[in-house]
């Protein structure tokens, strides 16, 4: 059933709350004599780390990984790799008001719906915070798959996208919002500075490119590359769609018009165009893996809205405390970390099936 | 690993090829007692079914189902339940051609460089046939959620989108689309039939609603409910993307507009809007759930493209035999099921651990 | 959760009722490129099947094996293998008298207190007809493991145990009882026969050894191998107890007495004995695995006992119909198929892991 | 796959190594608004932990857990347990020898054999020390099924068993050995401690029985209640063997004699007998489950055996440092933290299928 357990072969399962003492991941499958160490893990999660600039949440937190155990003389053993990070700064009296008001848009209500009793600081299991436990895990997932290089950015938001004619990979990291596009990101560092002083919110699209991909991993019909990838994208907090290739894009094209024609190639078929995205039947077809991932604005705003509280009375809330004007933002690291997290584990799986 | 099975609690199996002598569905952990017969499972796959109209493909078969173990009595016992549908109609005659020759867009390819070897007639495995089996163990998980109505419709076929202004329920029985707005369907009728005569086809986009859904099914992390809907559609064969409420759009929404806000209601809170999709967190809130989903355009076309064959040289090919120029319409009662089987999984999950 | 299922990597789910109109298993994830064909599982089905000599049950059925997917062009394709037996041979009348009583010791009572609604013709879903599913699936399992031989043979009827010095694998398949003892199944068939004419079963030991299995096997901690053998072994019907080497002999050893001493060897270490059988810390040691499982007496017997039915009221019940004298006999084929199984699916999980 | 994580909707995920900072487990699938403290853990934890006679290891460590995530005021919130016991008392200097000779019976050499990298401080992770996580989630699963209540016992170490007619439940708790029978717990003291002034071990066989079950739990045929047992007990460090009710007694019975027959009762029916230890067709009867563990001596003793080292060179080898002389007994606790672990498991299994 597994329901904090993402993975069939090459697996990890998160715990830990927003507030808690400590939040980790648990990897299990990894293969032995890969070299780790926590300075190996911690600068994904430097990339992920909140209070980097004023376009994110002002939480502050070293978010220092740990590795309990798997790793022995510099090198994982084959048998679980426990990581885990503490939590610094929680400030539980910044979440008193959302003890009992449910936030509108938030996950709040439906936990209590659920389960009847919830850690509510912080959002606690629901926060984002436990998508650092993601990013650890995906920085083992790397070491599985060399071969692959993954490139993650944001491609859009609110409605501003980049402009393709200035993608430049080397952009990424020069600005805060892992925008390939220069002109873009000057733009973008004035509507979400805006967005942020308004007590607002901002949604955003995160595209993820996977290259050197073999032909070859995915098992269909029910462990399909992209229906993991799907599953995998979708679970990430704040996201509300997920497209493979041309996405929605599909369903407005012509069969000539979307066909990916192959030549022969040197090494394998040369594919003259990638309208699927890397992947075809649940297959890998040796081209980039595309992904694109819609982020929804953050639901804790300081703009009051209507909602209920847990006596079921009417009350307006404005959320309190530090929030990111734009999630998608920071999702960039936790995109290309699940991303990981789904190859590796689909070349264990087509490893135990083909050899 | 479940390779072939989906589901966690409410689990199917499914086996079979285009052109083989029968495929089917296992499906584990019905609970018992439930009235169950072939003519409970038959009318959906009659909906599902080829060769009702001139928009879909012209193979003609009669899909009946046999249930071969799990019913006695005309009751389920909670054993697993055998459902084997035949195929009658297979005309392995018309796929002498592409036994060699990768179709561009195609799983062909991708088949062969994972396993080596393929059934490559009508598409072997990856034919969208084994989309039966799912439809018939949809028929079952029906049976669980007695209290949810699934609605499935085409939304949109090419760039040509339905008019919600237009909107009535009881349409989508009334032309071959599946199409609630009647002026959508008429323009649809010539629009399909040019890009049949055209030898092409063109892509689709399907939305599903499951009303009467509680609140609290749903399983964070992992086994969210948007993430397994994620994982069921992106599954089915030539989807390329899914959205939850209002997926992509939510990229452009402010945090206030995105709100759903919530007044005292006499069961439970009133929400003033579903943006959400009717889930947060990844648990349902009890709002309606709200799924759309892209189908690109049928890679099997007439139209010459360019492609390698299994030797690696360059070929063109048309792709002869009765293809679906729109494969999304049929894909309709494919979501439906889909989005059957994923609730009826999470219902007993939630009863699992909620009791 | 996969209540039918049984696997890790290497998968077999299975489905139907004794006297259902067929029985069958699903295999998954079996890799491509291996000859296969009806006429490789048959003669392991034989060997299981009833009615071959008066010491099991008179039920006479061909059990003819049909492969309905998985296999083109006599080779596996890497896709689900659907295998499926028709029963023949019902004789529904037979069981009129079962309907209502439960019979001591078997699962009716059990199947009742569960499900609610049972179909109790020939044990339903409990019978050991469902083990010809496994042993078909074993079959399968065998070619993926060439490297390995499996010997299963009855080593104790009663408390009669064959005599080790006059082990004789040759012996296995001259007489009806897989007994590598000439002389012992002389004296069994006396014994037996008295059983079967006194209306009464007695239980039995079987044991099966796995040579060939190279060093490294076996996943730590919770799919070591010996955990899923003992599993797979107890769960076959009639099935009260498994050993693994010494098993509980070793409850009474010494340290010093129980150690498999070591010596440098041509191709690894050679023991100097073998009381882990095979097995250390759920992982092959590259010894022969060897497994030792108890099998009650059939509790389907001539014997009036005294029980309840349905309605709580007491009756005094005999079993009639045709029944195995001792189940253990037809246990053989179906331990071996699980040590086939067992053995199939750890293969794969370690390539998976280790490569 | 599951590699380090047992159950199947109440799951639990070990990680940890013998000499490592900490050891620890994860339980996911706990149902919410159970009242969870350390305090409560820390009993079951006390039970286990070594050093308390002279008849256990001399590591002395006070096994404190800490609850990490998953509790919220007091009570269980759904949401995943995160349990961690750190490592206080390891002495690596103890281990230097083994680092690289293999002890006889030992993981050492499969460990190495499999991953061909090893912390092989104390065994690493196929030490012993792992069970005390086991224990802990044992004692959360414990809280899920309050209706049963767990008694394991030592009933024979070496050839020496106790006597059913001196069985008094309160003596378990009145030495240091579990042991029911007071005049056996005599002998026993002399017994162990000869063989560890030998510089020996000895074998044992635990018994462990569930009252308060209710008849249906168990999902067969491959998630049958026995399975699992026999799955959870033989996963367990040093177990050879593992027997439900007659256990390997039952192959010598006749049908007549090993039938439990029934009469009518007040609750359900009554039966005349328990020879199949509370499961039938892997579903409990309602009965109380009885299940039988067999341990192996020790297999790290004082006394010089053959063996090879990772070079493979032949060394003889005494295993210093702190041993139990029969670690049988520290398996009680284990066993019982098992058959919890099981039993909620299925109690939340069956909830999910049959409500």
């Amino acid at each position: 059933m597994s329901m904090n357990t993402f993975g069939r072969v090459f697996r990890f399962t998160t715990w830990g709350e927003s507030h808690g003492p400590a939040l980790g991941a648990v990897v299990d499958g990894c293969p032995p004599r890969l070299a780790l160490s926590e300075t190996g893990i911690q600068p994904w999660l430097d990339k992920r780390r909140p209070g980097t600039s004023k376009f994110t949440t002002q939480r502050n937190e070293p978010d220092q990984v740990r590795i309990l155990s798997g790793v022995f003389e510099g090198q994982t053993t084959g048998t679980p790799i426990s990581l885990m990070i503490e939590n610094t700064d929680q400030r539980s009296k910044d979440y008193g008001e959302i003890a009992k008001a449910y936030r509108p848009g938030h996950a709040d209500y439906a936990y209590d719906a659920k389960y009847g009793h919830r850690d509510y600081r912080g959002g606690g299991r629901s926060s984002a915070r436990e998508t650092a436990a993601r990013v650890a895990a995906g920085a083992v997932a790397r070491l599985v798959i060399p071969e692959v290089t993954i490139t993650g950015y944001v491609s859009q938001i609110g409605d501003d996208r980049i402009d393709m004619a200035n993608f430049d990979a080397a952009e990424i990291g020069n600005n805060p919002f892992f925008c390939p596009d220069a002109a873009a990101a000057e733009r973008w560092a004035k509507l979400v500075d805006e967005v942020r002083l308004a007590g607002s919110s901002v949604g955003a699209v995160v595209e993820c490119v996977a290259s050197g991909v073999p032909a070859g991993w995915g098992a269909p019909l029910y462990a399909k590359l992209d229906a993991d990838l799907a599953s995998a994208m979708m679970g990430i907090n704040a996201v509300k769609g997920v497209e493979i290739g041309e996405g929605f894009a599909a369903a407005t094209l012509r069969g000539e018009d979307n066909a990916d024609e192959m030549r022969p190639g040197a090494e394998g078929p040369q594919f003259l165009a990638n309208h699927a995205g890397g992947i075809a039947g649940g297959i890998s077809t040796g081209q980039p893996v595309v992904c694109r991932v819609a982020f929804k604005p953050t639901s804790s705003i300081l703009i009051e809205r209507q909602t209920i509280n847990s006596a079921g009375e009417a009350v307006d809330l404005r959320t309190k405390g530090r929030h990111d004007p734009c999630v998608g933002i920071r999702g960039v690291p936790v995109v290309e970390a699940m991303m990981a997290l789904v190859l590796a584990d689909h070349k264990l799986l087509h490893r135990a099936q083909v050899g």
